[in-house]
């Protein structure tokens, strides 16, 4: 009879594990992928890719015993070799080749360049190519999922005291509306995809007082922008016994503080290699939609063409706005007409024409839309009747206002555009690791 | 101007939080939803739900600057009181209520009572009401998910090095197979809803090296036992550079077995409410399928019906005799026959009627079944080819393959099925947040 035990199986090999093998000096030995080869006829230059990085490996006939010739770029290998210390080289070590084990080779030659620094192709098809591209080192040090944003907002969540908690996808109704929800048959019933966890976890504040959820969400917009996905990944959060939405928006600040400190401090060579541009966050401005609105239309001549809603271009004069007169990155937007948002949004008890909601604007682009809920029975159902929709519908929702539920509110923060950015990218897609859009369902 | 600091939330009242404020002896105050009412004319008990407990209120209409009338059980409030130690209280402690602010009021009573020990409801009926039968203490202490088995799963896998990832849920391919997966119009296209992450985590082991993902899977299967569900959370990892499939099994019986002990060491209220039972994981016992087959058929005289499939029976009583035997609760069966696994799973070269796979069978149930998966592209198209199928369906998929991939393999974990088995659940239902089954939608 043969056991597991845990122990098994390989330690994996990093390049802190080759580092700190340089002082020894001695033999090491790896896996990895043929990155590059430079071949120079008495020398060649192979560029190894392993877990966590690239480094260099030296070639010659002398040292090694085999032929330069059965190895191909993208060839998965096991090298041992001697290894030792050059400044010149990335890691600052290099290795000398004495050995190889070929353990696969390609097919067929890689589709787009991974190996000559910077993608060179246009994002179509990058994108049709993307499992190979992801191989290139901007890539890899961009996904997945941009570097610590879903780290910083678990960690963060968790020192609040929320509960991370994973919702069903498939449902019985529609959140945020009819109009871009997906709908699919269920053993003859009708079913949507989630468009957000927002029913759910509603339902779970009633249970564990702060939660949030990361996970996939659906929307069936048929528009295709730099800035709209069919599938993302929503960063959701939901919180009881707030005081207002306000509430809402200071967690969110702490969260962006902490994760750009993270970032700072432990993702160094991401940072460099990505050329990211670090917002500075001490404090988020917050202004009123019809303040902004107004700011906007005076500030640059423009006249307001959409009274309940931001247009791009708007969110896009707001975000320069603020950054000229505040020096932030960050704007939030509060009290968003009651006409544009969900059922389940809160009135300002104060002017019933607005909400308790805001949106977060991240570089001149909405990230976020939150807000805080209705959690009265009555006060829903009538909401729900006066959006024109049918309180039965939603029967199974309800319960949790009929049971008691304290006051509350959430908001959802759409990772991809987070990073997009962040990274200062022009397209959603260029932030996405498998983006689908109108026309992309494939890789 | 209004700024945000993120520093300006509440911060939540905890369990630790009171009992620290024991010592001290003065005034506390806290919200939360009244538990349960027990009013016994002269002094009432009033039980009060914070965010990750249940404790003790006294109320005497001598200390108290209200009426005990306003209150119902799941109002959630706002009480101030004067806390003291009391050994026989959960928690050690009681708080004699002065004040009170309603927050809100329930529209209903309880469809279920939550606050009378166990829930006496039948399965149906608890799920119908599951957003008010989560708020029993029993439930909150079991969602969501189950004790620290994502947490476990998560932290362990960095440990060894894994990347975590989220990739799409709405695919152009379905990974296992045509029958059971639900299918939705996408756009005028056919789009599926991914049965696993299957062949983008194996796409980024050409990235990454080792990956993992925690998110929603989707089976069409029209069977209702008490073991299938429709959607359900499935703990993934895949991994490059492997020597064997043994490698997967070693990495997962070391992910159970630092989970167990997280478990053991930080969840003991759990344990102890939840009466759990938890197995002993020293070294697990691997056994070929054939020869499991044989085992059971001698030790309990019992036919072999599907040569090519366990079934579930057989895993009960392969469960049975190996707790008898090994004192294991877990087992590892290998080596399943080509017919019933999927066309990317690798063929043994030394007996190609069966596979480099396996299931884990956790107290008689399959918990996880993983493999290693052909990484060769001529060898792949012609598995696909051998299964019936159109290598042109899976174009996108062979990328991979055309420019090469290290030998590699993976699992999956069905983390419902895993909670179930762990708490003795005879029904996934039960370990299941909102679960999805062929008539089950809502809540």
């Amino acid at each position: 009879m043969q056991f597991t035990t845990g122990q098994g199986h390989e330690k994996v090999c990093t390049m802190k594990d080759l580092s700190a093998a340089v002082k020894s000096g001695g033999e090491v030995s790896f896996h990895g992928s043929v990155h590059k080869i430079r071949d120079m006829g008495d020398v060649a230059f192979v560029l190894v890719r392993i877990i966590d990085g690239v480094f260099q490996c030296v070639y010659t006939p002398q040292k090694a015993n085999f032929n330069i010739k059965v190895l191909k770029e993208e060839c998965c290998v096991k090298f041992s070799g001697i290894i030792s210390e050059e400044p010149r080289a990335p890691g600052g070590f290099e290795v000398s080749l004495t050995d190889v084990c070929v353990l696969s080779s390609p097919h067929a030659v890689m589709p787009v360049s991974i190996n000559k620094g910077k993608l060179k192709v246009n994002l179509d098809t990058e994108l049709n190519y993307r499992p190979a591209a992801l191989r290139a080192g901007v890539m890899r040090a961009k996904f997945p999922p941009p570097p610590p944003l879903v780290r910083g907002f678990r960690d963060y969540l968790h020192l609040q005291g929320f509960t991370e908690i994973h919702t069903p996808k498939l449902v019985a109704a529609a959140a945020e509306g009819g109009a871009n929800v997906f709908k699919m048959d269920y053993f003859g019933k009708k079913a949507f995809l989630a468009q957000s966890p927002q029913f759910y976890k509603q339902t779970m504040v009633g249970v564990f007082e702060r939660v949030f959820e990361v996970g996939p969400v659906f929307r069936a917009e048929k528009h295709s922008t730099a800035r709209h996905l069919n599938e993302y990944t929503s960063l959701d959060f939901e919180m009881g016994y707030i005081s207002g939405f306000e509430d809402l928006m200071e967690v969110e600040t702490g969260f962006l503080k902490y994760t750009l400190e993270l970032l700072k401090n432990e993702y160094k060579s991401e940072i460099e290699l990505l050329n990211i541009d670090i917002p500075k966050i001490d404090k988020i401005p917050c202004v009123t939609f019809a303040e902004a609105k107004e700011m906007v239309c005076a500030e640059y001549d423009r006249p307001i063409k959409d009274p309940n809603d931001l247009e791009p271009e708007e969110e896009q004069l707001i975000g320069k706005l603020f950054l000229e007169k505040h020096k932030s990155d960050f704007v939030f937007i509060t009290h968003f007409p009651s006409k544009k948002r969900p059922f389940y949004t809160m009135d300002d008890p104060q002017n019933t024409k607005v909400t308790l909601s805001f949106d977060l604007l991240f570089r001149g682009m909405e990230i976020t839309t939150g807000g805080q809920r209705i959690h009265d029975y009555s006060q829903q159902v009538e909401k729900i009747k006066a959006k024109g929709l049918n309180p039965e519908d939603f029967e199974s929702y309800l319960m949790i206002h009929k049971i008691g539920m304290p006051p509350h509110g959430g908001l959802g923060i759409g990772l991809e555009r987070l990073c997009m950015r962040l990274l200062g990218d022009d397209n959603v897609r260029h932030s996405t690791l498998f983006p689908r859009d109108i026309n992309r369902l494939e890789p």
